[in-house]
């Protein structure tokens, strides 16, 4: 049979992953997928390439990759959109299949994009976009192809878990810990992009287009990051029972889909809450299956090119649809969305401010489920004496709780910024 | 697009799932699928069906089910090994392609039908053999295609993880959580062929034959069950850091493929070490993903409903390739297998005993790495005094062990079987 001609166009981190994984497998990769992988043409901005690019041909010309008649698909690793968007398009023109693991390409456009793959009649394979080498994507459109999903739980930004990972098993601060991410190559010089939820947005938002037919549109998933997650907090989860993770949760409820990515408390004995590091983790709860979850490496070079392998490897073996999202299902605003909540709320130690609070809490028909007020808390700064308050409620729909949070902020005894994570139970041990 | 057509033989709890979650899911299906997946025709040795067939023909005889002419595809939900087999060598007399969830067929028998219905040019699809509603073979023949895998772990029987997991959370004899699980439906009668292993060894060669390119055998699976673990072991594992787990492991050592079912210590912060009830999770480590694990509902009707729904939709899509097993990989004896050890030694009460232990163990060159005698654990029985001695050793080959074991079982000190779990670190976390 002949071989499935590839166009690689990017020879970074995941680039050269690719090179270098589909040379030392390649006989096993040429015995699964019934034909050899051959990479026959490489574009890169570097002048010259790191790595043994066997018989390709290389340059730094995109287009010369697309255009190349010999090449049967396209791998876009370049990263950013608007090249990657040219490249995409090139394709279209050309009739060439193309690979990508671009998040925010397919976040931002995905659902056009598609669209028009699937008129032209050319493949999209996109599992390298979402948790690197676990085949999660996989796994939502094949796996459990006959289930109707209810909800997705993932830990699915391996940054921010490793800076969660490292505040909880360290004690140290946010700021530290996000230091030794950067010093380790896990977050970059502005971790903005991981560390306030915007890829992890992405992230859920192609699994939510997937699993619950809903647009592609990454701005319209409710997004918070760590940044403001303390020590403090983790470690009082802990005594709750819980620990704290950031999650991308996606959910079918009555008036729509949730899609929210955001720190989250999780019952300690899930195993969601005891996967650490730089790991991700994704939980599928499914009407037949129950919950499932898949876990793995969420980046790096190889665990990347697994994923693009496993695209070019399906193409091959002439297994590849590109998806047909029709995003009819609405969005649930995040207003609308129920969880409970741990508060902390740094207030004045004296009599009568835990009544205060309880009673805004009351009116705005929210029930608690715990306090703790700890007297080795209390600290003295400009010459008051405050202790965080921690405050544990049952579920409510979040402007209920934006309500009683402007209230309580309001009150005088409270000193400082009050503290709001969602807590949520998952259930079935995963 | 025509309907995929199906046939479905055997209508137990999986049968009746198929039809259940097929008529529930239908719109949805036939949307991910691309096309109507319809049973136009069931078989079941019962009378009269006790679900909804919807317009399917009903009848008692299989053979009228491969012969209808508008039958594309036969489910096999029927169980028994020898009238699976004779319904699959009339779908491949009549060229129908073949979806099963019958491990027991496949483990004895998978190698030679795969390479027939290759030959002849039928689908076999059979997720649904292996921890039912996890999607396990798709990620080892697809997601992780482009991986050399290194080995697998996997709990892949949920009566034996029930039972153990009672008996480690309330301190329950085997007898006592068996009946548990006889109870609850989650054992059968007779349990041997969970509680023995036998269910696990025929799991773990279907995915041994997949990942390593060995020989589709169960009965090569070196096979050990739960029967005679006790809650004191499960205690003394705790205390060493460790849980039980009844695993099934195949690994890539130098000169072949281990394969082995048995009772396992797994370090306590292990993800899969976490994985309590009757739910299923695999870990699979391979070259460029390193650890990933999958975890889910191992039985029951809609998981494995689930898994044979996903093999059907592939094949509506066209993408279900019959995989082609060599089966050259030369298997590793048992006897060869390196691992470390926990004993449990019940010996007289007497001073020396372990210094005897301990010379064997050294001249058999394996060293301890840990040792547990606990004066409260002495017990009285037949007019003597007894202690159990708890060893954990370094690894060495399990031949090295067997002489080992046969030395120290005939000291006159020793006054009971010496229990032996294999010890295994895993890594990764997962």
């Amino acid at each position: 049979m002949e071989p499935l001609r590839i166009g690689l166009c990017g020879l970074g981190t995941v680039g050269r992953g690719v090179v270098e994984l589909l040379d030392r497998n390649r006989d096993l990769i040429t015995r699964r997928a019934g034909r050899e992988l051959r990479i026959v043409r490489v574009a890169s901005r570097t002048a010259r390439p790191e790595v043994d690019l066997g018989g390709a041909e290389f340059g730094t010309d995109v287009a010369a990759v697309v255009n190349d008649p010999r090449v049967d698909v396209v791998v876009e690793l370049m990263g950013g959109t608007d090249a990657a968007r040219r490249l995409f398009d090139a394709c279209l023109g050309a009739r060439k299949h193309f690979v990508t693991g671009n998040k925010a390409l397919l976040a931002g456009q995905g659902a056009h994009l598609l669209e028009q793959a699937r008129a032209v009649g050319i493949a999209v394979g996109f599992e390298a976009a979402v948790a690197g080498g676990v085949p999660i994507i996989k796994a939502l459109r094949e796996g459990l192809a006959g289930n109707a999903v209810e909800w997705i739980a993932g830990i699915i930004n391996g940054t921010s878990n490793f800076i969660l990972t490292a505040m909880s098993r360290e004690r140290r601060s946010f700021a530290d810990a996000l230091a030794e991410a950067q010093a380790r190559g896990y977050a970059e010089a502005d971790p903005t992009f991981d560390v306030e939820g915007i890829d992890a947005a992405h992230k859920l938002a192609i699994l939510s287009a997937l699993a619950f037919d809903v647009r592609l549109d990454a701005s319209a998933v409710f997004t918070e990051g760590i940044s403001r997650v303390t020590a403090e907090d983790i470690e009082y989860a802990r005594a709750l029972g819980y620990r704290v993770k950031h999650l991308g949760i996606a959910r079918r409820s009555t008036g729509g889909i949730e899609m929210r990515v955001h720190p989250t408390l999780v019952p300690e004995s899930r195993l969601i809450a005891n996967v650490d590091g730089v790991m991700n983790a994704v939980v599928v709860h499914s009407d037949a299956v129950g919950s499932s979850l898949y876990y793995g490496a969420g980046a790096g070079a190889l665990p990347s090119a697994s994923a693009v392998l496993a695209d070019l490897i399906d193409l091959a073996r002439g297994n590849i649809v590109t998806p047909r999202l029709h995003g009819g299902q609405r969005v649930l605003p995040m207003s609308a969305v129920e969880t409970a909540y741990y508060l902390r709320i740094p207030a004045v130690d004296q009599p009568g401010v835990l009544a205060k609070v309880a009673q805004i809490l009351s009116f705005a028909g929210i029930s608690i489920e715990a306090v703790i007020q700890r007297e080795q808390a209390i600290r003295k700064e400009a010459g008051r004496q405050w202790v965080p308050v921690i405050i544990l409620t049952h579920r409510v729909i979040e402007a209920a709780m934006d309500r009683a949070l402007a209230a309580i902020q309001t009150l005088p005894e409270v000193v400082d910024t009050v503290m709001r994570i969602r807590v949520e139970p998952l259930d079935d041990h995963a």
